[in-house]
């Protein structure tokens, strides 16, 4: 659910523009990007501005339309329906925001498809009920092309049903506001930090599955900033999180030790 | 099911004869083509100039027979039958639609070969019931032969029991005509997005799992009409759907950067 | 269930007199054929002559023993068992006719096994019943050896279990005397359909899964004597059904044109 | 069950002495032989001799050890436990034959292990219960070594369990006497029969899965009895039932046209 | 469950000495060895001589943790708990058996390895219920390293948990204790066929899966006991069931007609 | 559960501070290493340190959310919420460790994911409840990256979300004060045992899936103050746990008895 105080978010490019257009004329959004580059905090900047709820589902293997849409429960001698997360965003004009969408099981695309064309309406199977998307409700899904590993994709048929916004990191200056705004961290060591994960995110000759995200440069000023030393803060929060390669580590610590 | 109003629909070539005669003779009919090519709008329109209500299933790896079908549904301590959306489309005399049928699980063909052929019925086995189709009732599927990726196709002894029909992209002016129509979009505007869709369609060394389909031209013609800069609105709706790749980003861009 | 009025049926060879002596000796037996080739419509008409009810079962990757001999259903608090249709025609003493037997799951040989040997017995497992097969229960199963893609094969000791007959297309004579008979169709055109039928079948280098069979042939009559123009007829009911590769269609449409 | 009169049986090597001192020393037995070689026909024959019953389970991939054992079934508010086929042989003395031993899941050779050893317990772990063996109990299995496609084949630590006897295709001489006792067929063309099957069988290069059986032979002599012409009876119960290949039915028609 | 009167065993090296140490420090114990080299029945023995009960589970590709530790049933209108046959051994202090533990499913190891460790406790997670074990409960577990087809291997993290004692094939003069001791076959034949069997075990070349245990030979001599050709016995009850290439057979069987 | 007295532990690096900052921070942390280094049972005495309930999770190829949130369990006609053991923990403020969280299931990473971030909470869906976590809840995971066989790994987008600490072998004064506190064996076999250790450990030509822990120093230990003669306390203990290969079996124990 949205938190009730305005949560803390810097701009990158004109995403608030096209989610605001995305949202008037009621289609649906993807967005593309690594893990930790800000999607879901920018999801919950906007649902606060907008006002409205924002309901979460990370997809995995395992997600179906089940997990979606709702299911009925025995308890004692009744059969009742539970809706599920989606059911409720469609009935109550929520941002219901599939995280990973192309992780989830093939059958869920049933339940997004005729919610992402004019027809916006939820099919609940089981009880044979059409549910009409409330105005304010609008779908969201994330999406991480740069994930090697799992050769997972979204079909093109479901693809071409959603807008797309990419989701880079943010720029030096913006990232320089997001450490010290978030953590509070002495201005000096943040450049330092921002300055080593660029220095590591142009190096693809490390072999990373992925690189340092804002995420973790935010971890490590909060390890510095309650007093670990840097190079173990580092160690601990960037290179052993991103790598178990002993030269890899040896060549990333080495290459911190020069900064900071 | 169908709308009330009349659909937008755009004629392509002999497609209403077509399904005119294979609604007459009862003859199940396949919609072969890409996705966004316009098969579900045609649908909508058929059945609202015939009068019949549409039915759409989207099949999928886990459509089993019993989710097309029906199956009993335990409430408290009764144990009740439930329809699907075939047997109320076959009992009520429906167009019923099965959208990816080649992505159904196999069982559901068995549900399909006895209304395919002179005994037109459904053999409903865990009721042992056999329900006549009604007079009215048509079985169309459709499919998409483009897919690369999932190999999927449907059994010759299933194929040759359906008529088909191609349903490849409108031609320019006939795609002018459904962008107008359907966004009100300037026609200078709306020529130069289907200049650049052509020019796209025409260059497979791009490598795209499916190319600029009708539905993404309106995407795109919807964004520019609500003041989204042409660039953006073309990078939202059009190019960022269709791939991740970055340097296949980049040139989409610049040749619709050299367009509008 | 066998229809009321005689099928319509040409002989082709001896099958008639090997099917009666199969039933005389109750045997089972095993029909062998491409798609299309009639028969399915052989078995309507035997059974109408033989005056025995035909039960088909269309056998697919989920057809389990449990689908072909009954299972127990629960109704509120009671638990009752329900006939599969095999079940029913052992009873009864109905032709039961399994088509596209190797697309079964393993365990429905279980089933058959006892009831193809001096035993003539289903064993209902669940129930613990023996059921002797009614003198005139005749078990049929079907087969297609032409599909490449599938790989599914019978195994060697159940094969060994029935007699085999195979079932080619008609020779042009006895299809020329099908399509009229069925269609009435003009014979010059039925003599063109059937020419052009023969030179695609006699083409493997075209790489079609399977080849025009009499279905494809019958229903392309009906769409001519509907209206329709006979190119367009082809394309509708033969080639499209047959091939998605762009240059094979071309090809077929090419060869048809020149013939009608 | 065992039949009540005795079964036709012809001995062919020392298989009655063996079976006798297994069943005295009550060690399990593994029968290994081609499809139709008659070593169903034996155990009938032995059952009847020794005066057990007969208990035959046909295992396949989906054979579990709730299939052998049991099962508990609800009825109505109710739950009995049902005993499995092995439970019943254990319990009364039966021979308990498992068919295809080498295809049942692995689970049952739980249920199998301790009942092969000098414990002779079966292992109810549902109802925790242990069934000690009648002392007529005997445990017989089949196993197919000539399959190819199947690779399935029995653990070391289970075959070692049992006692195993071979059974070929019988002499020429046994065959002879099998068929004319069997089919009532005339002694020249049972001969003929059989000295085509010993040609076919020492012809390897014909690739055949299986080679012809005296299953086959049997059935091929009941054709010929019942007036069918013996190149047809031929065709439709040895070599059809053999092989979709259509060079290979050319010249196992050819060589059988020389011989009849 | 342990046997009443004292089980036959005869020692091989120090394995009674490394048992009763692991039993005093309560540490588990794995037996690593061949197919019928005598494990099970040594600890028959150990458990006859320490006057534990011996539970043993013979593991298998559907072994899983809830077949092991127990589960709830539904009996009419009541659900009640049933312990497995592990928890019984926990509770009561027996000697529980994993035979083939390495063939169990991964779930199983979750109730082993905290019994296995200096918490001996078993937690039900079903019943949210953790149940010490008693003082007496060992944990004893087999695995076989031969085996060639299997490739399944436990996990380092549980293979260190548990001591292992390995089990070969006796000695010469050991088997001819057993031999005689079990079967009371003649000394003179009882060497002839150990030395038999030594020299089979001494071929790799064979490329037999397993090679010959005692427990074949203790076969043997049962059979040539109860009257049959020491040949014929070799036959049934060595060669067969180690190998299915008739060249092996024939090649053992030349061998054994060397020396007996 | 945590144990009541101080559990034994020796201190290796920064271990102790990086978990009470993490604990402070409330971050989620990631313990990296081989089996047998000591992670458990530094959390054992992390618990009883900072005076926290442990509860440890193994997870393995079957573990899903389910097993870890909890489930609804039907009690005679009653159907009632079981909380699971996370859940537990969550609401207590327990320490949670999954142990080798890289092999469960991927719907476990559902429940872990909000955990992870600020929100902090546990949104069970089958119940449709969210419970925050109690302040001084802490998950902390496990992961052996040295594992050659499972090629499993963690997702980068849930390995970022974990500060990680890596736990390699201790040194040899650390190793020598474990070996000796936990079984007051004599200090000479002590460091003996530990030099053979790191010669074992500097070999990696030996091929060996994980080399020799701490935890198997500790057996070693045990089982010569039990009295059993070292080489054969090592061999039971250490060499045969370690491999089953002849040749690599006899290339450790001859290394063994050099040095004891």
């Amino acid at each position: 659910m949205s938190e009730i105080k305005e949560p803390y978010y810097e701009t990158v490019g004109k995403e608030i523009e096209i989610f605001q257009v995305a949202a008037d004329l009621r289609l649906p959004l993807l967005l593309k990007g690594p893990t930790g580059s800000g999607k879901s905090r920018f999801l919950e900047y906007m649902a606060f501005r907008m006002k409205r709820r924002l309901i979460t589902i990370l997809c995995n293997d395992e997600t179906s339309s089940v997990d979606l849409v709702g299911r009925y429960l025995v308890k004692g001698s009744d059969t009742i329906w539970q809706d599920g997360p989606l059911t409720h965003g469609v009935r109550e004009g929520a941002i219901v925001y599939l995280d990973e969408v192309a992780e989830a099981r093939p059958d869920t695309l049933v339940a997004i498809h005729s919610l992402t064309d004019h027809r916006r309406i939820l099919y609940i199977d089981r009880k044979n009920e059409e549910v009409s998307a409330h105005p304010d409700f609008l779908l969201v899904a994330s999406f991480n092309p740069g994930y090697q590993r799992g050769f997972k994709e979204l079909k093109p048929s479901t693809r071409q049903r959603f807008l797309s916004m990419d989701f880079p990191y943010p720029s030096p200056k913006v990232e320089n506001k997001i450490l010290m705004g978030e953590t509070n961290i002495d201005e000096k060591i943040s450049k330092r930090l921002i300055e080593y994960a660029n220095m590591v995110r142009n190096k693809p000759e490390l072999g990373l599955a992925e690189t340092i995200s804002t995420r973790l440069l935010v971890s490590c000023a909060f390890l510095i900033r309650s007093g670990l030393p840097p190079r173990l803060a580092a160690r601990t929060s960037i290179i052993l999180p991103l790598t178990d390669d002993p030269d890899t580590i040896a060549s990333l610590q080495d290459s911190f030790n020069l900064i900071l």
